[in-house]
């Protein structure tokens, strides 16, 4: 966000809040573009011709020992989940708490893993509702594998895309990290969740879902589970979230029909985004209730894709306010008729 | 944060949690790199040389009129504050709050300024303190200009210096935004202030001060008036706060000797982040109490700097952990001894 030079003004600039979090979003339109203005084609990630891919050939450049592999009729893997070699979190210790002076701090103990698809150069974009379901497959055995075990309080799935989003290494991949906190955007819904719901006797994320089946305005697909909409709320140029039409707190018990039709919704949202802003670099993620123990009936989970076509900046930094040049019901009309 | 090859492992990895907010941070050291490595030169601004700098001419490209002008003793201006030609809030409208179904919003009413000094070429790092000062006092008398305004609740004074920190022109300046609502960073360390009061009967940041002071290892900087120092739970490598030593809730109250103080310790952070890191892009922003008409006597205003040399990845995002990868001692260490 900055002081550009743009078009004329078309809409007065709007403070939009967050239903859930109660926090505020500025969409500020007199910096308008066309949606097609915001494509930004992802900067290449470099790689050496001469050494192999460390996700195409794992076992050949060390990586750790698979968690999971699915295999094709033709007896090659699709999907490989193993062990990050660096991991940020892990399991071999147990949660030791310290102090210094006034601060408080513990050892970084949990999981944290790959789950890798076939195709060097085969993005979710290009793939197929099926080969898309077999990774929300590996999302959800992974989770199961872990949710339970000590020390594991939240896990956090999400795929990065594109040197932009963070990502270092060309070949398509998600990534899980089990850890012992609950972070503090997840702790913000779950609170959200929980105050709209003593106010008002059901589900905040239900009642947005409603709306916006109602209204259509902002949806960019739907089918019988899922539903894809561009937030009223949007803290991203073409943000789009993926949400059960039911009520479901737990993304654990998804069944074989919903994570079809999750896949689905999945993969159009990120083709639509490919297509609508030339293959741009996104992460997405998803936000489930924590498996600490305790039981979220208020919550709602949802993937969330934030497509990156502007960099955060000083404004956005300091007040976790976020600035949005577009109006979600312009980029959603946008991605719905890619 | 990614898988990215790293070196040997030096440090297990820490959570450590923000004793204001209780945010927890990842201090994932197994990724080490040496201080050095960290080094990133920010992106070139492109700027076509057959057309006029907004800043360098602001009458001649058609900016609005000054509201500050500081003069040199040759007659030239050294400083000057216009608002923003496409402002992000703008002054003539009222707050006219909507609603849309569930969802609420209202009007960016507000004022978005621009504060330039005169040179195209000399950033804060090559800035000498007096210069700074000016800089400092511009950011107060435009505060103390606006903060009694209707329907202003909160300033945020900023600085984006480089084009991944979301710069878009080259010309070095600061951005003054002040906005009808209380941004949830900035309520969340009013919060984290009040509450840690309550319990301890004294301030937060003076105990963190305190501390800082008495062990040193995480300090960069420090004069009679200011501190400037790598935080515990550093979000960002070479994050660096500035603090005044002695308790201060508002900005607008910071006296001519502290000034000059603050411009002392900010610019030497700067400049040895400039050196440290190879003139990389930073963001740097003030956190003060809100001027919304109430008190705010135990929070403690700063300002608070981040390099940018990585971009925030999926985890991030989903969760607000952020993951370093360098020990906030280690980066002070650094940055002292520039």
């Amino acid at each position: 966000m900055e002081e550009k030079n743009t078009k004329n003004k078309t809409q007065p600039t709007e403070l939009r809040q967050d239903l859930v979090t109660g926090d505020w979003v500025v969409i500020a339109t007199g910096r308008a573009k066309r949606p097609e203005d915001f494509a930004k084609k992802r900067a290449p990630i470099e790689e050496d011709p001469n050494k192999p891919c460390f996700f195409c050939y794992p076992e050949e450049t060390g990586q750790e020992k698979d968690v999971l592999m699915y295999e094709r009729a033709d007896g090659d893997w699709s999907l490989r989940v193993f062990p990050n070699k660096y991991p940020a979190f892990e399991p071999e210790k147990k949660v030791k708490h310290k102090e210094e002076g006034p601060y408080f701090a513990m050892d970084g103990t949990g999981y944290h893993e790959l789950i890798v698809t076939r195709d060097h150069h085969r993005q979710i974009a290009q793939m197929n509702v099926l080969e898309v379901a077999e990774i929300v497959d590996a999302y959800q055995e992974r989770y199961i594998d872990l949710m339970n075990k000590k020390s594991v309080n939240y896990i956090e799935i999400f795929h990065n895309h594109g040197k932009e989003a963070g990502a270092s290494i060309g070949h398509p991949h998600s990534q899980l990290m089990a850890i012992p906190v609950i972070s503090p955007y997840v702790q913000g819904e779950l609170d959200g969740a929980e105050n709209y719901h003593k106010a008002n006797k059901h589900c905040v994320y239900c009642a947005i879902i409603e709306w916006e089946l109602e209204h259509k305005k902002r949806v960019v697909f739907e089918n019988e589970h899922f539903l894809a909409y561009c937030p009223f709320s949007s803290r991203a140029a073409f943000e789009v979230w993926v949400v059960p039409k039911k009520h479901k707190p737990y993304f654990e018990r998804t069944n074989d029909k919903e994570k079809i039709a999750l896949a689905e919704a999945l993969q159009i949202s990120i083709k639509n985004i490919f297509k609508a802003l030339d293959d741009p670099a996104y992460n997405f993620y998803l936000h489930t209730s924590p498996c600490d123990g305790k039981d979220y009936p208020h919550f709602h989970w949802h993937i969330e894709i934030l497509p990156h076509t502007a960099n955060w900046a000083g404004f956005e930094l300091s007040t976790g306010i976020e600035i949005s040049t577009i109006q979600p019901e312009v980029a959603a009309d946008f991605l719905r008729n890619q």
